[in-house]
């Protein structure tokens, strides 16, 4: 695994810094060994933390050469003094690898509301620095997890224009710590040349068919960020807006990379047992199918039914019906897979209902749904909603 | 409570027509001995049941004299024959009664997608009309209900120009049939004399106020229903747009039932253990208030906190950051009753936090929100996200 996340150029460690727990992983660093062409993606949320507040003002200049991440504290909600701390702890890093502290990004995920102390950061730098490893990020993808289960890693290697280039990117997901929050944080770094105009549009295209696409609870994070650097290293010419066929060839791996890591995401989600793929079609425009499909997605009716392996499509209509989307209640089909258990508004009996029911005791399927509007289609990829949501998240911090 | 629950020219009744289940109440009928004005609310969803499409039909006119409501199969997504359904069962009611069809409203509340049989409702209609009593309504009351845990229902009497008259009202909750909906049905009665005109606006108000201030999961059902019926028996002089004092008096005797019934609703809501009051003020507008406070009120992680009796402000915060509404998070106060837990978007500290975490302990609370930017007000009732909900709504339709 440590070998296949190794990328020309990057080298990584996580270290424990005794943020908040003793004794686990809490602070990653990622390190390019040139200045990379970045581009970054954030939380939509009017609150942002200030690591989040901090990378949005520096990626200004689409430049970035390290990234520092904690776990523990989100320094969310922190004030002045926590967008200081935010700074000074870059800072270290700047200072500890000899590099401009405008090219530091610093990502956070943990409780709001609490201040980070820049003692832990001071006195694990030279520990991280000495640690850096063409093989560290395996380790990081660890150091970021929260209620994560397992580390989310994802590699695509693709040729440009003759020459191979590799992607690879780590994420967590949507646990809460101790349980505060549900952040979502991706880095995916390639040694592809990519001009930094190319860059950002690539990435946000990527991220509205991948982490823009999941839902676990319909919250957002204060602190969501993913990153993408580049730092060219593989050689190959560079891919911009011109280079139309290269710049497709990388799209599609990156998209496919993302999507990798955000289905990783769901499924691990907090308490979760299946992973569903909601399917509109036939709606008045893709916005609309989108909007659709997020609200069953997002149902908590809908999703508790999933837990049961009941194959409700009461509750999928009923949520479609509030979707504030145009159609008609006598024209919609649904199915489950293939099984279809509406058709033109009406159930298809009790048959199909015993074929649906196998379909929802398999742990990934997807539920499809045709508006018979227009030619507007999306999906969104969400889990059930389990006892052990609750759990987990009823659990006082501690 | 049935002698409370009689209204002037009033009588109501309740039968075990075994419409799904066996020896249940699950056919009531509500009647008034002339024509009454009458006004109703509907579900806002796209996927209207057979009834609410043909009782919004006949509201236009303004008038109605009898009620049918039945449980355990909602007549939704039922197409052409469940409208015809609706139609004859409403028909029976009329010839029994020999009053003009179009006078009689039809309610439903149950499992979706199920076709009504018209032969329970031809089977128990002469038992129906020959129990009709004063003191029915009741029965009624519980024959309404689904999963609701208790029966819902409240009076107020007032004098209009110094003649007494009386409002009752039923309700029942957001309960799930067997278990595939959520619905809200809702029927006040009253011997006050109104204008036609008058009593939809009035209608409006209060449930602007009442039942669309409450929230037990977000979702909307495809059967929801309020009914206001005013027989003027009480032989006040008619209360109109011009009588304003009048009208206030009676409004606010309205308005106040109502959320009486919506209260009620909220704590007897699927596996609820707390009512809590989300407070938005200092937002942009009413209109924004609102959206934050539903934001909030509506989001899993806050609504499990909540259960956990976890004073987790982060959560609150992190809902109003996606809520859409615009603020500050630097200037934002919440607190827990009157136990501030953030000033101007930082943390009071671990005192705090030990008197907030005294307040979430109790059945009922309020969470205060300011967010200072203007003079917008606005708050949602909710309920506590328990095990028990996932429980309740993961067993399968049986």
């Amino acid at each position: 695994m440590s070998v296949d996340l190794q990328v020309q150029g990057f080298s990584s460690a996580a270290v424990a810094a005794h943020i908040r727990k003793k004794d686990r992983l809490d602070l990653a660093l990622i390190y390019s060994e040139v200045p990379a062409n970045a581009a970054g993606v954030f939380t939509t949320s009017k609150v942002k933390a200030a690591p989040v507040r901090l990378g949005m003002e520096r990626l200004q200049n689409g430049r970035a050469q390290a990234i520092m991440i904690n776990s523990g504290i989100a320094n969310a909600c922190t004030g002045a003094e926590g967008m200081q701390l935010a700074r000074a702890t870059g800072k270290m890093v700047a200072d500890a690898l000899a590099i401009d502290e405008e090219l530091v990004q610093v990502s956070s995920t943990g409780v709001i509301g609490e201040q980070l102390s820049a003692d832990p950061f001071a006195q694990a730098m030279p520990g991280l620095i000495g640690k850096l490893s063409a093989k560290g990020l395996a380790e990081v993808a660890e150091a970021i997890m929260t209620t994560d289960l397992v580390p989310k890693t994802a590699v695509r290697k693709v040729s440009i224009a003759g020459q191979a280039v590799k992607l690879v990117g780590i994420a967590k997901g949507s646990g809460m710590i101790m349980p505060n929050m549900a952040t979502m944080l991706g880095f995916v770094l390639t040694d592809a040349a990519v001009a930094q105009a190319t860059l950002a549009g690539m990435l946000k295209i990527a991220s509205d068919q991948s982490f823009n696409r999941i839902t676990v609870d319909g919250d957002t994070s204060t602190n969501d960020t993913v990153l993408l650097l580049a730092n060219g290293l593989a050689g190959n010419p560079v891919v911009d807006d011109v280079a139309v066929a290269e710049k497709d060839v990388l799209q599609e791996a990156l998209n496919d990379l993302m999507k990798d890591l955000a289905l990783q995401i769901v499924r691990d989600g907090e308490g979760a047992t299946k992973l569903v793929t909601v399917r509109v079609i036939g709606a008045p425009s893709d916005e609309a199918a989108e909007a659709a499909a997020r609200t069953i997605a997002n149902s908590p009716l809908v999703k508790t039914a999933f837990f049961g392996e009941d194959a409700n499509w009461g509750r999928i209509i009923g949520a479609l019906g509030r979707s504030g989307v145009e159609f008609d209640a006598d024209r919609v089909d649904i199915a489950f897979d293939q099984v279809v258990m509406v058709k033109n508004g009406l159930g298809q009996g009790a048959e199909m209902e015993t074929l649906a029911t196998q379909v929802l005791k398999k742990k990934e399927f997807a539920v499809n749904i045709d508006l018979k509007v227009g030619s507007g289609a999306g999906e969104i990829y969400t889990c059930d909603f389990s006892i052990n949501y609750v759990k987990i998240n009823a659990d006082y911090r501690s």
